[in-house]
């Protein structure tokens, strides 16, 4: 039975395991829980990840859930995945779970900081947090220039890596949910991180052409979005509002 | 050359290192980072962690920050450490990991926002913050009781273990930082979880006599701190100051 990863490609953690699953041609099922919909609240799902979110995999009789702890397991469970993915030197593979470690507190705390409570929180009926974006943008240019002086000091990829590894593969997911900022808003915030914006550039790269077809969701939405904002007087410029 | 810890016995992921390390019977060296004096942002400390945080480590010539990396970094390059502290069977590990990375978004911010913001914070000089003091109450919450019901539902340590793994050292460093509390607060946040009472016991117990030696610190700190409370006026509960 092939594994099956439940999932929801609006969601980061979700497209980065998607698309780990098919950069390594491992035969997956993609079954999709609507989180706009709520639907990772149903008993069903629960019963796969009783925390609620999205993504979970479940591989046979077992379940896992944490898109860090799922990229390792499949990095260890299939034999088809390059040894670059998670290396078995303990060295490389120690900095990869220190990168991995910092993520959550940092740029995932940055960019969710910013991109729920300004953009999409406000579509989906909730109302707009403009200190809670304000703290998320602090937390996410702080992580970004972590990113540019320590992460990418000393290679194409993170922790000095000539080859992406899971680590790259879950930050740059996270990293695209800026695109559903407007256009000026996220190059304001990005350009002035000049690896930061070559390092997604390559990552991208070394991940097509799964990396484009794995955010098609988001690209859709995103096209969406700006329009809706650029319809919105006052609201072309994130900006403007915080 | 021995092993460095790099830490100090206020901050949680230090103390777990620090207890790992003890546990084990590694020869390692402890250096006193004291981070109420800004120690972490010496240029000599930014050599070995740029994130300005403890604890760190520095095995020979490898340098490693982020004290889960940190736990299975030790666990893997220290042939003494018992297998279940970290096992090598990939369904037990992933687990692990799982709990691990559920715990930087969840329990550990949960918990340093309340007790940074209601008590470490206002101690040290900075303005008390009820509104980030209540936010960090309901995740810690909320925590304690996907611990109670997910994480301790199968067994006496986490993931339906019988023995403690690296993960109970962490999330139970991570609780005793709630002893910063008075004890009535302390008490009415955790009483309502007796698995997780016992569990915090259980390890208590698995790790003794080194648990109490690593958390001295924080005793003596915390009865200065709830002598402290206790003299100022209104400030014996933190449920009436929120």
């Amino acid at each position: 039975m092939a594994l099956k990863v439940y999932a929801d490609r609006m969601s980061q953690p979700s497209r980065a395991v998607l698309l780990f699953c098919k950069i390594n041609g491992i035969d997956f099922e993609e079954i999709r829980i609507d989180i706009l919909k709520n639907k990772q609240y149903t008993p069903e799902y629960k019963a796969i990840n009783p925390m609620y979110k999205v993504p979970a995999i479940v591989d046979g009789r077992f379940k896992l859930f944490e898109s860090h702890a799922i990229l390792i397991y499949i990095s260890c469970a299939f034999p088809g995945v390059a040894s670059h993915w998670y290396p078995s030197d303990l060295f490389k593979r120690s900095k990869i779970h220190s990168v991995l470690d910092w993520h959550h507190s940092n740029l995932r705390r940055g960019t969710v900081g910013l991109v729920f409570n300004s953009v999409l929180g406000p579509l989906n009926g909730l109302p707009s947090k403009p200190e809670a974006a304000i703290e998320g943008e602090k937390i996410l240019m702080k992580s970004l220039s972590k990113l540019e002086t320590v992460w990418l000091k000393d290679g194409r990829f993170l922790v000095g890596s000539s080859q992406p590894s899971i680590a790259d593969i879950s930050l740059v997911c996270e990293v695209m949910q800026l695109e559903f900022l407007s256009e000026k808003d996220r190059d304001r915030i990005l350009s002035p991180y000049k690896k930061v914006v070559q390092w997604i550039e390559d990552t991208k790269k070394a991940t097509a052409p799964y990396f484009d077809e794995v955010h098609g969701v988001l690209f859709k939405a995103q096209k969406r979005i700006r329009e809706r904002m650029a319809t919105e007087s006052g609201k072309t410029e994130l900006k403007s509002k915080l």
